[in-house]
């Protein structure tokens, strides 16, 4: 690398921009690089068959030798969840606080590494030296304990990434974001911050975490001789905590049911982040020894998830919990854009089961976990940056965090907006766009890590719409004889059973084409098969109108 | 049918109970069944590559020779979008009102049907008699122009059937809903009144038409240098009216794309539900001649569908408009749940290429067409029936309309929420479920009605998920010889030429488990392709995680 090069920082989000997830930045100042998160992305509604998506590390990859550590603000998949992916190629340190790499030693124990990663544990307040940069943990507020926003110290000025957070006055560990840091950092001088954009578009502040459990008690006092079932994201402890607050002042017992609930709760008691006063918590099997209440149930399922422990006992397929007369189910959340109409299919079938249903836009029992507008603008006058970037968003968060940042004060050429892969640099001369890097979506489909490209996926949308088409032969190209077939077989096309008639003329068209193409005397394979394709693809497409993929496989016998 | 049987009238929904569209009610006295709206739904996420769903009329078919007529309450698809596939089998007389027929008249246009079908048009305030039935038509308001409620004397009293309605103190149209009319049949005596139940879980009234016109008003004002764009749902007629009067207003020309705005807007200006001002209207062609200032366009795609001119214009995809800084967007409409992420995608777009948008969210530039609880409660307050019946929604809908007839006096016994395909009986000794008759969905894919079941689905939904892999192997069974193959051939499974290693140890396994089986006296073709089906399927899973579909196709040659 020349010299001059050398002295830039380069910035370069390989996830998080113009889509919701895979958070990830790097950081790059002459050989050192350091990574801020590594999350994952859920699939999008054409990603047919994906589980889920991370970012293109190719970067990173080229540059293992120079990678000081991965910084991780807190525990949640899209910040995290994309590590034990990772680690199959690179092997840095990764720094986070202890209730993060709780989470993260969980979920790697799912996954069968060559080699034991390499955690190092910090405190918010910390300071992490790294090569050429410094890095501070700062407490903010967020839905999960132990969540930090980052000052980064860089030859070239200070550097702050937001993570996620909110400002909360109250909040249920006791610690209100670290303002007075942030404002310390802002008076020596702040050369970027990078903010989330989350909440950019919705004004004013987001409300305390402590308003739930004021929802919470009035739920508890209100409905006395009811089971109440709460349903959580079960990353959010402080949720968690509260819940078993209430029942407990309301000398209930609770029942903690669906996997991840039970491994982040366990998680957080043994590392301190949650406070079960002794005899509160029973097993989803004692249950039956209570009366109804008597019981707080804490259940996964809030975003209708089809395997979870609330969809379980709403279709009545929970080994332990049936839902009926009686039962009240709180949706202590609110559905993330795309699982409306999985949430609603919960909804409908408990109040059928004559289960009451309370949610969030009937009582306040769930409160974002991400700064809305003034929040933003309280930390953009604390820092008072140089520049701006927008992150952590899709484009329409994003140029909204952008008016904000204008309306700050931050003169729009001193704003970036970014997107994945794009370098930006910044040096003593300012700062510009450079050239772009490898970025992208990987798609995990089982045990595949982007083994599933576009071709496979535009063929599983075509199979998914009309289905296929297989027509089988055997010839004998050289003497110009069809041995046998052509066979048709569909799947996923139309009921073959009352479609015996159309299957046949399928055949017969097959057999013409077959037959033309072997009584010329130069008959190729692939012709034969690209007029198979195209003859009965117009056939059916015509007779249908649907175009179920064609597929004519021809044996040389 | 027994004489005792003859004096009950039956009430038969089958279709728009537990769901979302498709409406229809069959109401049945002795020998005469009249039909009340016949509708279409819109497929569920996992009714892969469906076009439409419409309702299972089988007990219509069975009974045609019955049937005096079917009567439309207003010109919604789910309303009236059924009624070109019934009439492949059925043909009774169709009554609505103007604009009503209209929009089936054009709908019908683009179907071939054998005969033209019978369209009978009444007015507001028209009894139509139909058999024992004595059908009244009474104006409501709604979001499109000449919708309708139905009091339906009936030997055994009078059904009110809400259709689709608010109410509208101050309408677009100049008309409020005829509560007074619905009065006097109340103070006559009402036995059922059947309610629709879309907003029953909102309090408070729906916000009248004209507010949507306050917004577009100071929407003009505040951009008076920039093109307007308004994207909103073709059959509001009268939503259309205000934009073309506030840009008229404005001294700004209206240009109106998307197929099927075009369509309604010319049917409403023909049939005299719309009023426009000489020389406003310009063709999309004549934007040119203008500057961005005397521009508004009038567009459809509100719910971000991928062709609509909305999606085509952001996506530089129209062939004569192309959005960029100086637009503004407004979607004067709200994303029906499902479509938030289509809708966002849009928005992303047009953020992206400097385009302003304004949407519900930010300012009121749209309000429902259904009534919220206090409306509903009006309609018991003035109606008084004696049965309530809630429909048109999913169960949580229809049980909160259930808990507002509660609230207006209605004794639990007295309230039914029924089931599409249950059928209701009322006589003198009182009201009852009944039998249930056949009722469902029936699929609409291409020119196919009914001919894509649960078996295609399956597969089209395993298809989608993992792809699929083909095994094709001549033998001659008789001396258990393999002739040719066995060939491997994948979609949407993984990226063949990747994966070369995998397809050929499949070949591997396939070819094993065929030369096992031709070995033994008795290879039975089933047995064979069972036992490459299983342990390809296990082999598979095992190295992928994947379950892919595994065809087996073995020719005897």
């Amino acid at each position: 690398m020349p010299k001059k090069e050398k002295s830039k920082l380069r910035i370069i989000p390989l996830g998080g921009l113009n889509e919701i997830g895979k958070n990830i930045t790097v950081l790059e100042y002459a050989d050192d690089i350091i990574v801020v998160d590594c999350g994952l992305a859920f699939p999008d509604d054409d990603m047919l068959g994906i589980d889920l998506v991370i970012p293109d590390i190719t970067y990173l990859e080229e540059n293992a030798d120079r990678i000081r550590g991965i910084l991780l603000t807190h525990g949640h998949e899209d910040h995290i969840g994309a590590i034990p992916y990772i680690l199959r190629s690179i092997n840095p340190a990764i720094y986070g606080t202890k209730f993060t790499l709780g989470i993260l030693r969980n979920k790697l124990s799912e996954h069968s590494l060559p080699y034991s990663p390499d955690l190092r544990c910090v405190n918010a307040g910390d300071t992490v030296k790294l090569g050429e940069f410094s890095v501070e943990f700062i407490h903010v507020n967020h839905s999960i304990a132990d969540a930090c926003c980052l000052a980064i110290t860089t030859p070239q000025g200070v550097v702050v990434h937001s993570g996620d957070f909110k400002l909360d006055l109250t909040p249920i560990d006791g610690e209100m974001m670290n303002i007075t840091r942030l404002g310390e950092i802002g008076k020596k001088g702040v050369m970027l911050f990078m903010c989330e954009s989350t909440n950019a578009e919705r004004p004013g502040f987001t409300p305390s975490e402590k308003t739930v459990g004021k929802s919470l008690e009035y739920i508890f006092n209100t409905n006395t001789d009811r089971r109440i079932i709460i349903a959580t994201f079960s990353s959010n402890v402080h949720r968690v905590q509260q819940i078993i607050n209430v029942a407990h002042r309301h000398k209930r017992k609770v029942a903690i049911t669906g996997r991840s609930m039970l491994n982040i709760v366990s998680a957080a008691v043994e590392l301190g982040y949650m406070n079960v006063p002794e005899g509160v918590l029973i097993d989803v099997s004692e249950i039956r020894r209570y009366r109804p209440e008597e019981i707080t149930v804490v259940t996964t399922g809030s975003q209708g998830e089809p395997m979870s422990a609330l969809y379980r006992m709403a279709f009545s397929d929970h080994s332990q919990i049936t839902l009926g007369r009686g039962d009240l189910v709180v949706l202590s959340s609110s559905p993330i854009p795309g699982n409306e109409k999985l949430v609603n299919r919960i909804i409908n079938e408990l109040i059928k089961n004559g289960v009451s249903v309370l949610h969030d836009r009937a009582v306040e029992v769930h409160v974002s976990g991400h700064a809305c507008a003034e929040e933003l603008k309280l930390m953009n006058a604390l820092l008072k940056p140089k520049y701006f970037m927008p992150i952590h968003g899709e484009y329409r968060h994003l140029y909204a965090n952008r008016d904000i940042a204008l309306e700050m004060g931050i003169p729009s050429e001193n704003i970036f907006i970014s997107d994945i892969g794009k370098v930006f640099e910044i040096d003593k001369k300012g700062a510009r766009f450079a050239e772009t890097v490898p970025s992208g979506k990987v798609l995990v489909d089982g045990y595949g890590v982007g083994d599933v490209g576009n071709i496979v996926l535009r063929d599983r949308k075509h199979l998914s719409q009309d289905g296929l088409i297989v027509v089988v032969a055997s010839v004998d190209t050289e003497s110009g004889l069809l041995l046998s077939g052509p066979d048709v077989v569909s799947r996923g096309f139309v009921y073959v059973r009352e479609a015996e008639e159309l299957m046949e003329e399928i055949r017969q068209i097959a057999a013409d084409v077959i037959c033309r193409c072997l009584d010329r005397k130069s008959c190729d394979r692939m012709e034969l098969k690209n007029a198979l394709r195209d003859d009965l693809t117009k056939f059916l497409y015509a007779k249908t109108k649907r175009k179920p993929m064609v597929l004519p496989i021809i044996m040389n016998v």
